[in-house]
């Protein structure tokens, strides 16, 4: 073993899940933020986790999401008969996202610990790489090993996963078989974070979704959910604001996000194309067309929340298209 | 009034209405059989139908879809101020598409009467005519026309009305506001269309639509329209074919379609990207790559019905991407 191949540290970027109408289907990676996971080989059989990177995250490595996803892609390497240095791996993570905010940190963990641990294996097997990659995973099969991390924390689904891992803007047709779609960035699109200052248990807000829903909204939500996928293709900002109209998770989820009505009302009266919740909540995001509009809706989001009586830490940010990446080996 | 102002013909086409998984939000027209009206001034008040068409359908101007159409683009003209030539219309109906047959007949004659009677006032009124258009009407306001006439005798739904009108592959993203988006046709598609020797009246098929949807069943569905949107966009017909997975309207109407699941399933076999219901029913539609394909598919489709005991009408066509024209003046 080098010492080239003892450690690898991923980097992977937040974004917005359930994007507008889009539950569990669509999200997007956003610039900002991120989490850093850094793997390296131990002795020990199995991951342990040397950093958790706050103090309220689980060290147990069977209940961490970057752990979980980490372990998840040793055992495929090895199915697929990849050497492997040492029989264990170590992980540390730095947590640049926020927990529970709704910015899609567990899946950020989760695909950072994938793609650190693959990148790590893929050093010691130059020859098993994947093509194009420096790993030794096909893509689907880091999105599996990623939501196996994803899914012990938040429920089974990709749209954080999957734009996290990918960057840009992602379609999940199907989780079995796993089918993603990459949509392009419409030009111009700029992003507004506003997280106010309550956390929001995806649990919790999960809890609330409706369990059947009226066939009018199915198809309105339908419908959105379709032009998104059109203006996103067309760079047609306008309507990708008019198709930001979720009525099935947003309403249902109103009264656990004090504030956030009032802070969309401002977003929109502020010239916002479009606001809604990113995630599970509490952070609201709004799509703007210019850089002027995103600080001036910023300004009025952040405003609106303080006359709820909350504080909030807003950011401007745009659709970060590169996914995660290896910071160094 | 000039001779030539005394008539004006328009056809429009017929087409796939639920668009595979797209319920009242996706339809494209299609190539090959379409509905004539032809209408002229008259100078009794309102409309009169001087050939309904067939005799099955409503001579009664209050019930016919033509009718109440051509009827309220008359309205809407002389609402804006625009000069008619007589008091009333009077109108003819040719069917090229069969009665409950699926393929969005209703809308198609509709369409035609809308389309023929705007540009039969636009003749009269050539000041006040729509931007590059021949009639008086903004495409809005015959989509709104159409619809009125459409809703009489197949519910409140674009799917079939927009792409008559318009051509090609349309997506409604809003009744209210109207608000319809035009999509690509992906290079190489082609469609085939199985009618079986039964009958299928919408109002029949759209009893038996569940009024509400369990959420997992709403979220694979907005993954699928959003995919077709995508696959249109990127000309990725295999994932076109994937994202045909309608599990709403195809599960709950089989009962109603003898021999559906059996042409389906030969239309797959004999190498179809995909195969869904058309509109109501009882029509199947299956979509390929190739017109070697298309031929193959459409004696699978017609032997398994046979072996049902179905005589059925298959062809094989392309997307219409013209719409509603006119025919003569």
């Amino acid at each position: 073993m080098s010492t080239n191949d003892a450690s690898m540290t991923a980097a992977a970027p937040g974004g917005i899940g359930n994007f507008g109408p889009g539950l569990d289907v669509l999200g997007c990676a956003v610039t900002g933020a991120r989490d850093e996971v850094t793997v390296r080989w131990a002795s020990d059989e199995g991951v342990v986790i040397l950093d958790a990177g706050h103090p309220r995250l689980p060290t147990d490595p069977m209940k961490n999401t970057a752990a979980i996803a980490a372990s998840a892609v040793m055992h495929m390497a090895l199915a697929k008969g990849c050497r492997v240095a040492d029989r264990g791996i170590a992980i540390s993570i730095r947590k640049g996202l926020p927990l529970s905010g709704g910015l899609g940190g567990s899946a950020a963990s989760a695909v950072a610990g994938a793609f650190a641990t693959d990148a790590l294996i893929g050093a010691s097997n130059l020859h098993s790489r994947s093509a194009g990659r420096i790993g030794v995973l096909s893509v689907n099969e880091l999105l599996e090993c990623a939501l196996a991390g994803e899914s012990a924390v938040a429920g089974r689904h990709l749209d954080n996963i999957a734009p996290s891992l990918l960057g840009g803007i992602i379609l999940v047709r199907s989780l079995d078989p796993i089918d993603v779609v990459r949509i392009p960035v419409p030009k111009g699109l700029r992003i507004v974070l506003a997280t106010p200052s309550h956390e929001l248990t995806t649990t919790v807000a999960r809890g609330v979704l409706p369990t059947v829903v009226p066939r009018e909204i199915v198809i309105h939500q339908m419908a959105q959910v379709a032009s998104i996928i059109a203006a996103c293709h067309s760079g047609d900002l306008a309507l990708l604001g008019r198709a930001i109209d979720d009525r099935i998770a947003e309403p249902a989820r109103l009264p656990l996000l004090p504030g956030f009505q009032q802070a969309k009302s401002a977003a929109l009266d502020a010239g916002a194309l479009g606001a809604s919740i990113s995630g599970a909540g509490p952070t609201a995001f709004a799509l703007c067309d210019s850089a002027a509009i995103a600080t001036r809706v910023a300004q009025s989001m952040q405003s609106a929340y303080l006359r709820c009586g909350l504080e909030s830490a807003v950011r401007e940010c745009e659709v970060d298209v590169c996914g995660a990446r290896v910071m160094r080996a």
